[in-house]
């Protein structure tokens, strides 16, 4: 049997906080095969590596009849996609930061290694096989313990001049008063529309503890009302800064992702109001669309970076 | 004598609502013959044209030794580059919007023509040839009767799904709280931070009548400490906007122009705390410069453009 004339496909990883995932992906975006293990984030960045070059290696010696030609990795914390560096990350990954990701993967499996930031990942995905395919400029927002977003333009992410455009949830915000944000400065989207922060504004309002942004979603169809409020404050505030950069970068699409979206219709429809709100007359018609891949879509952005690599 | 061994140049116009420049350009960005002369904004979108089509015709009939080979177009208004058309234009410029700016020019004048948004160009010519030449991605934001903006990535303008990439001043700003803005919306930074905003906020703590920023400007410089804090707002207000979409966008450098650049010191002092305040750490060294090239970048930015047809 001629090696050459096996079909090619590549491998996919997602490297989060918690969980890393990997996928065997075609060229048309479908995935084959896939595996999670826990990620191992306190156990500093050899154990992350491996546990990651692990499931790779498991997906590669089951993938029977095809070659698997190179490899795809969004990751958590910021990544130099150039170097293949992660420049810095959450605590939530110790000693990830200063890590040569694409170096180390790539002496470990023997494949030509793309690395991105995982956001960035998601929206790529989503740009090339998901909601917003056949649109060419895409402003992704992952709303979730943070608010991140990612900007495909022509079908590439805007990494930035220093590895770190995204960072949405740094806008000032006129929904956030003089509140303080976890970058350290403060009025920032994040800190009034991310899932803690919504959860801490019920709490604040309510005085009454709530274990999670759940628990506050779950009061709110119960028809408590301070929660209903909480829940439509949090719509309100993203789409708000959407329709802001709506006007600014005149995207094509615009995808909504992450956890936060979980709370349903009343934050969906505080969103899209604020959008119409905010965009001019000329812009009002940008689709404001949800997330379709899940788990799926840094996966498929990933593999489509791996994919230039390939014949 | 041969023309092809004749030196080739390109031709510029910058078609604003008052004014009408063009110019002579070297491949280098030099500015070698110009001419300017009134837009007659109300006549109609022929006198535009025949005004704008007359200069380039003077200056390429003085232009000895050279041929000009293309020609590159800055317009106020929406301009879809694609296909050279005027989507929409201010009061100021009857009947521009539907002009087939580019149709009409290249059959008048004979060559290549590709037309481009003037805050666009404007922010080109600084990219290519002025204070933020050597920077991959560049953001432009110019404050003057409104506030607009324009972003360079990869030495491109990124122009939009509709053309109407770049609309900055269309985004909440805390500064604004509910201010009505120009564009039927409320609570955008341009409602707080153009010039005829300024002046207006002035009028309002004051009671005072004055004739416009300028004046504001004098009293500020003379010691009336309101003039001086609505200066300083009006930095603020800039400056937050600028932090937030550095955040975002994580641009290589950010340039400002427009007439309200003229508050001087003060209003830049203003702009550039407020910069490094909402600017994550790793981001609070991106240089915030102003413009340099005056009414020379927007000719310089459509010269660029016409060199892409020059062999």
């Amino acid at each position: 049997m001629s090696t050459v004339r096996t079909p090619p496909v590549v491998a996919a990883l997602d490297i989060g906080g918690t969980k890393t995932a990997a996928a065997i992906v075609t060229r048309d975006g479908e995935v084959t095969d896939r595996l999670t293990a826990a990620t191992p984030g306190r156990a500093g960045a050899t154990a992350i590596l491996d546990t990651a070059a692990d499931l790779v290696e498991r997906l590669r010696s089951r993938a029977t009849g095809v070659r698997v030609g190179a490899l795809g990795v969004g990751s958590a914390g910021v990544i130099d996609h150039r170097t293949g560096l992660v420049l810095s990350a959450t605590d939530a990954l110790a000693g990830w930061a200063g890590t040569d990701l694409r170096g180390r993967l790539r002496e470990r499996l023997g494949v030509p290694v793309h690395v991105i930031n995982d956001v960035h990942a998601h929206a790529l995905g989503e740009a090339r096989h998901g909601v917003a395919a056949g649109h060419e400029t895409v402003l992704f927002i992952a709303v979730g313990t943070g608010v991140g977003a990612s900007f495909v333009v022509d079908g590439a992410v805007l990494t930035g001049a220093h590895s770190t455009a995204g960072h949405a949830g740094h806008q000032p915000s006129p929904y956030a008063g003089q509140m303080p944000c976890t970058c350290g400065g403060q009025g920032h989207l994040e800190a009034i529309a991310s899932g803690p922060a919504l959860t801490e504004e019920y709490v604040r309002r309510t005085g009454q503890r709530v274990d999670d942004l759940r628990a506050v979603a779950a009061r709110a169809a119960d028809g408590d009302a301070t929660a209903r409020e909480v829940v439509l404050l949090g719509g309100a505030a993203v789409g708000s800064a959407v329709g802001g950069l709506v006007n600014m970068l005149d995207p094509g699409a615009v995808v909504i992702g992450g956890g936060v979206t979980g709370l349903g219709d009343p934050w969906w429809q505080a969103l899209r109001d604020a959008v119409r709100r905010e965009t001019l007359p000329t812009l009002g018609d940008v689709p404001v669309l949800a997330s379709t891949l899940g788990a799926d879509a840094p996966l498929l952005g990933a593999a489509t970076l791996a994919w230039t690599d390939m014949s």
